[in-house]
């Protein structure tokens, strides 16, 4: 069953105005599509990182992806490698991962559709009937500003959360619509006192989920060890305080909390390190950066070996993603944690039909229809297409976006 | 697609008198086949090892498998795990795993008869097309001796090779049927020097072919160190010249050749500590005790993440298991040695029908047959079976059937 085709579409789609270390996400986030088209004309379907380069890279490759059996991914691993110049090129070996993580997932649907399977069938079937997802809260002002005044715009339908109250509404929101059963908090935003408040506010609300947060790196070891102490047993896990494998084993060594990363060990390459100096005890598996589905399998496979936990990380996506990440989670025994996911803030401009996946009472209940489960609405596709041509963005700019209404703002990390 | 019997077959077939470490390969060599029946009645094929302990332990999972999904292999690991009592029984997680494998691949060669693709294709397609083997060499006795007076009996078809030029005649003849570009010697039965000519023999006469030699943990650190600096470059890689992780790991750590394991990293476990003290560099898989074909591509990602080679052991085995071997070596990346295998002293007695896999120029090419792209002989699977129960044989025992012939043999490892 040969590749005839590999169509790649950049599309933009609708973003809160949510806080993080590097600035605010910039009203439209970017990702792509990929579709690949077997003898006969099924499409299987792929999605993965957005903007210009990675467009570009996915582009760079088409050639040695077309003509291959669609079976054959490890090959086709293998020759997306080599096309981007393998070990020798100036595509590092994580990018490299990444350009094929969407189109390893659209091999996988195609073959479920092919031979009337659920992609977690081909990945060794289920180990959980559902897979769990977290509450992802972010700080995140009440819209986004207006693009020539700066001045605020009319709230979203989330609203303003600055401070603790405005975070345990968002969360109160978050799990009446979805039923999350646990709460993640992206911090590094504001002075670590304030979002230990918040998390103080959160324990208080929820008392029976498990809570976690993550400033992406913006703590120094100090307050790093001051936060995970003053929280202690109220936090699950406690996300990238600080940046680099030496520094989480650092901060590993003084607290008893779990660290969990998706910063310091984002490639099979980092993880010797990081298990000779026991730097981190949960790692945060991303398909679409460890180089797809059963690659993410084998994460879980090395993370159990060595005593190493398993979450996953999500990064703003749309229902493809959705799809692969829960056939992975359910068809991966290590992936043991609610998952992360943005699909609450960006699924309002979703390019898959209504009604493929629902997140009911937390969790997502893994698709018995062959592939992935989700059928691309393909207006839908041609629109997001049409707003990404239409923005002019390149790439994702947390930071310039940040800038034009606090031009001083000073992304370097750590901050506090 | 439900699993409706577990058919589990104990079989039998001829052995030479092979040599090694524990004593001699007795005239039949044990074995399991699995035939596992699904709706429709369809049959997928396993092979496993044998012995009325294994028989045992497959019997005691039956209930725990049949009913699910041949597509849930993940979840049938899991209930064969707890069928035996999980982590509080007394069947080691090694054990539990190799009563999985032969169930595990024989869901896969279902899978691929229901969807019509070779099991290849369900590991991620092909990386090699043609799977390399090594000519496997044992010291053996011209015959096994009569049972009643223990005189030697009518030469079989290998001959005798007790000395470098029985070696040396023992490769040419393997290599002149099946064309194998590299060598391995089964040693840790004479005293080392005369195992260190036979290798020099090897290595005047084939002076092309990689050479491997296996004394199985029977030598001392210092002979396993003076060997390794004697036969230096001529050796591709060093099979457990001692046992245990602390004893690889010290003879590592004075030696410059590769050090291969199959007998102290045999399970997941294993692997921290033999990375931790940089034990060995080469693990040798084998998919009996790795727990299947999917947790054999694991291992090989685990291996390739830590910078650690994959080769692939092999026991006395049919050609059920030759072609689940093909299959997974196949799909493997990291699995870039040359594979060992038996099937040359032992296909004379097969099940499957001939003409499935040939080895030609030393590799085996991949099946495109659906499954694992053999056919069961169902005459000779009774033949072999009716063997078994008359040979009223429970369990392998090289050392005391050995000692039959020699009462003072002392199977007492390390020997010299």
């Amino acid at each position: 069953m040969i590749i005839r085709d590999l169509v790649i579409t950049p599309i933009a789609f609708r973003d809160p105005p949510l806080l993080n270390a590097d600035g605010v996400h910039e009203p439209l986030a970017l990702r792509t599509v990929v579709r690949l088209v077997v003898d006969g004309g099924l499409i299987g379907l792929g999605e993965g990182s957005g903007g210009r380069r990675m467009l570009g890279l996915l582009e760079s490759v088409r050639t040695a992806v077309i003509g291959r059996s669609v079976f054959d991914t490890s090959a086709i691993e293998q020759a997306v490698s080599e096309a981007l110049g393998g070990d020798a090129g100036p595509v590092s070996r994580r990018d490299r991962r990444t350009v094929f993580s969407p189109i390893e997932v659209a091999c996988l649907d195609a073959q479920g559709h092919l031979m009337e399977r659920p992609v977690v069938e081909l990945l060794g079937g289920r180990v959980r009937d559902a897979v769990p997802y977290s509450a992802y809260l972010f700080y995140k002002w009440a819209a986004h500003p207006d693009p020539t005044t700066g001045k605020p715009g009319v709230a979203d339908e989330w609203g303003e959360a600055l401070d603790p109250d405005g975070i345990v509404k968002q969360a109160h929101l978050l799990i009446e619509r979805y039923g999350f059963g646990s709460i993640k908090l992206k911090a590094g935003v504001f002075p670590p006192d304030q979002e230990i408040a918040a998390v103080r506010a959160l324990a208080e609300a929820f008392p029976e989920h498990p809570l976690r947060i993550d400033p992406n790196g913006a703590w120094t070891h100090e307050t790093a060890v001051r936060v995970a102490r003053e929280l202690g047993p109220a936090l699950e896990y406690f996300e990238d305080p600080v940046l680099t494998i030496p520094g989480m084993s650092a901060v590993a060594a003084e607290i008893d909390l779990p660290l969990a990363t998706n910063m310091c060990v984002v490639a099979f390459e980092h993880i010797p390190e990081a298990v000779r100096t026991d730097a981190v005890q949960i790692v945060l598996s991303d398909h679409h950066y460890w180089g797809g589905l059963r690659r993410t399998r084998e994460l879980g496979a090395i993370c159990e070996t060595f005593g190493i936990g398993v979450s996953m990380h999500s990064n703003s996506h749309l229902g493809i993603s959705l799809a692969a990440m829960t056939h992975v989670a359910a068809a991966t025994p290590a992936l043991a944690y609610a998952c992360d996911t943005h699909y609450p803030w960006n699924r309002g401009d979703d390019v898959v039909r209504p009604g493929g996946l629902e997140i009911v009472d937390g969790s997502i209940t893994v698709p018995h229809a062959p592939g992935l489960g989700v059928e691309l609405d393909e207006t839908a596709l041609e629109r997001q297409h049409q707003v990404f041509l239409d923005s002019g963005r390149a790439e994702r700019d947390d930071t310039g976006y940040m800038r034009r209404f606090q031009p001083d703002y000073d992304p370097i990390l750590p901050r506090f």
